[in-house]
This record gives C-alpha cells, structure tokens and sequence, in this order.
C-alpha cells in the first residue's frame, strides 16, 4: 500500500458510500470509511456512536488519523437524509434537529477533517441538493440545513477557510438515485430517470485523480433521464 | 386594548429587541416579549428557560397565545448572536451547536409562531446577515446559520410555506448596531457609521403599519455612514 491514494468516505457504509469506497478501491486506493456500522471491504473503518455527540464522535476519526499517520487524498461525504415538512408543524422541532445532525453537522465533520488532514491539491466532496437552490416551503428543515451546506461549500474555496494549496471543494447535488431504498418506496418510478451509483462513485474518484475537476466552490447537479446522466455546473450567487 | 394590534418579539428583553418593543408601544400597539428574561415594559411576557430545547420553550409560547386567544399582527426575530472560526479549528462543533441554536433555531421559532399565530396580511420579520450574502471563510458557524435563514425568508413567501394569505416576511441584515456591547467591545470605533436602534425599530413598525414594506421574501440590508442609514433591497438568489 506504499505510495497509495488515501481516501476517506463519511457514511461509508451507507449504500451510496459503499459504492463510492468500492470504487476508490478498485482502482487502488487506501479506503476509510466512518459510519455507525462497520463497511466489512473498507481497507479501515471508525464506527461512530448514535448515543455519542458529533464532536465526540469526530474526536475519534481524528485520533485514529492521527495514530496512523494518514494524509488524506480525498474526502467524501455522502451522509444525509429528506424529510418533509413545513415550518408550521408541531413536529419541525425534532424535525430540524435532525436534519441538522444528518445533513449539516456530517458535512462540517468531513470538512473539518478535510480541513485538518487533506494533502495539497486533495479534494473534499460534500452533498448538497438540487432543491435547496430553490425555495423549499414544504421540506423547510430539508431545505435550509441543505442551504447551509452550499454556503460551506462556497466558504471553502477561500484558503482562509482552512482547506490545504491547491485542494478543492464540490458540491453534488443528485436527483433521485438508484438505491434500493428508492426502489422499495418508490416503486412505480421510472428507473430509468434515477442516476446509478456507479455513476456518482466513477464521476467523485475521476475528479479525485484529477480528470475534469470542476473548479473549487462549484455544486454540480446530477441529472438522469432515459439511462443517460448529466452533470450541470451550477451558477453559484455568492 | 380593544381593536389594538399584537406584536410578538423573539429575543424582546436584549438591546435591539427592547427599543423594537418600546417603539411599537409607542404606537399603541400590545406587545409579547420572548426571553430568558422578562422585559418589564412589555404587556405579556414569555420567560423561556435555558435549560429546556426550542421545542419545549415554543410549546409554553404557543400555550399562552392561545389561552389569551391572541392573533398577531406582526413576528419580530431579532435573536441570534456571531461567533468567529473556521471549520479546521477543534472548536467548531461547540461554535456550531451554538450558533444553530442561537440563530436558526430562534428563527424557526418565530417563523412557527407567525404561521400559526399570524392575522391575514401580517408580517413577520427575521434577522439575517449581510456577511452572509457571501462566503463566511473565518467566521463559517455564524455564516451558515445565517445562510439557513436566508434561505428559510425565501421559503416562506410561498403560501404553502405556511403563512395565512397576504402576510410577508421580510429579513433585515443590520451590518452594525449602535448598542451599548458593541460600543463597550469596539471602543475606537466610529460609532456615526452604526445603526441606532430605533432607526431599525422605526423602520419594522412602520412595516408592520402598512409603510413602505417590502415585497414578501426580501433581504434588506441596512447601513449606515455619517450618520445617515441607507436601507438596500437585495436581490436574492432563489
């Protein structure tokens, strides 16, 4: 493993993370997948606590990091959830807090780790959402802790963010992916219109290797429609 | 009181907080004070505990409004605090719990109060940041929860956001306030170039009154020079 790529995947063990570290893999890198449960073909895993706070449980990525002297190549975060909901509901309280724990409080701890580990010219991915380019009134928690996650990934792009020379941050923003949660509830959807993990995992580790990176800061939309699968660079307005 | 408008202020006993409840007082209005503690010049009052979640504090809110049977004319937010830091420092998830709490939580509150609470053509107004317009390197804890806010403004102007019919939300982004902290914490400053209180205060009952108020979904920032505070609708993205 001397002289091999090193790549870490924050919910690696999630379906969309197990098809990403696979495919870093493949092509030989060093996998490190964190999630609270283990990714049995991950080359090294750090197994999060749900009754432990996300300092805490970033306090142990950091220190496994640590005692194996690992300098990151890429990270990849694709921890996240939906849920709908307008603010007017009694359940938006809980509703918030979770949503913030899933999509905003994951995507801090894999920049704050990109932040402190990344080698020069490395890349950090973040998942941010088509939908919260637009007004989001009936998936408002959805909506503004995915707003918040395209502001980080805006704020990054300036060294004084904390992010190593030459590194790159990008946002990506799927549809509807092809999972086999998607399928079950989702049905009578047309499959065809879902983008193939495959597709996500060779776009992140072709970017991460340095073909067609997009320029630091950019959210990339992810679009597929009859089998085929487009990326549109977004305008960013800040 | 019969016939009088109900204003409700989140964050009604701090500085900004107590000259908007004094000033629309002033005009006769009822007012609702939100607090850790109680702002003595305030009609009704709401103490809200430290130590319980949002969602237990909103809960004995909602209790009052409705056992007062009160309906509200106008929701004023002016809660929220800044903090500084990037995402690479050990104290980020501290900063970022903070902040969640202290501005976007605050902001949910208030904007879950104005749909449920709110008269037909009311307004409700939140506090963004103008910093926030663009990227927040050092000071991203801050940034993001105000990007969230941003974003929850832009999603409330759908009426399936929740808000009855004709009401507006507006967001002000004050750049600096003329208070007693931050002439205490920024002593050399230039104190000519900061918004008096009741310049701010002034402008949300004059809103809240039918004056001058902004299209439902705008951002206002509002800065002053030499005395002189300029009021500019920004365009916003969504």
């Amino acid at each position: 493993m001397e002289g091999a790529k090193h790549v870490l995947v924050y919910s690696g063990a999630g379906q969309l993370g197990t098809a990403v570290a696979k495919n870093f893999k493949d092509k030989g890198w060093v996998t490190h997948c964190i999630d609270f449960c283990k990714n049995d073909e991950s080359d090294n895993n750090v197994v999060l606590s749900p009754s432990e706070s996300t300092k805490e449980n970033v306090a142990k990525v950091v220190h496994d990091l640590k005692e194996k002297r690992v300098a990151l190549d890429a990270v990849v975060c694709v921890a996240g959830g939906w849920l709908g909901g307008s603010v007017k509901q009694g359940s938006i309280f809980d509703g918030v807090d979770q949503m913030w724990t899933f999509n905003a409080q994951s995507s801090i701890a894999a920049a704050h780790i990109a932040t402190n580990f990344l080698k020069e010219g490395g890349l950090l991915v973040l998942t941010g959402a088509n939908a919260a380019l637009r007004p989001t009134p009936t998936m408002i928690a959805y909506g503004i802790t995915k707003a918040a996650i395209h502001h980080l990934n805006a704020s990054l792009v300036d060294p004084s963010g904390g992010l190593p020379k030459d590194a790159a941050v990008v946002g990506i923003l799927p549809i509807c992916l092809d999972t086999l949660t998607n399928r079950k509830s989702m049905a009578q959807g047309n499959f065809d219109d879902w983008t193939p993990l495959l597709t996500v995992a060779s776009l992140l580790s072709g970017w991460a290797e340095g073909r067609d990176r997009p320029p630091s800061g950019t959210l990339v939309s992810i679009a597929t429609e009859n089998k085929e699968t487009k990326f549109t660079f977004v305008h960013h307005s800040l």
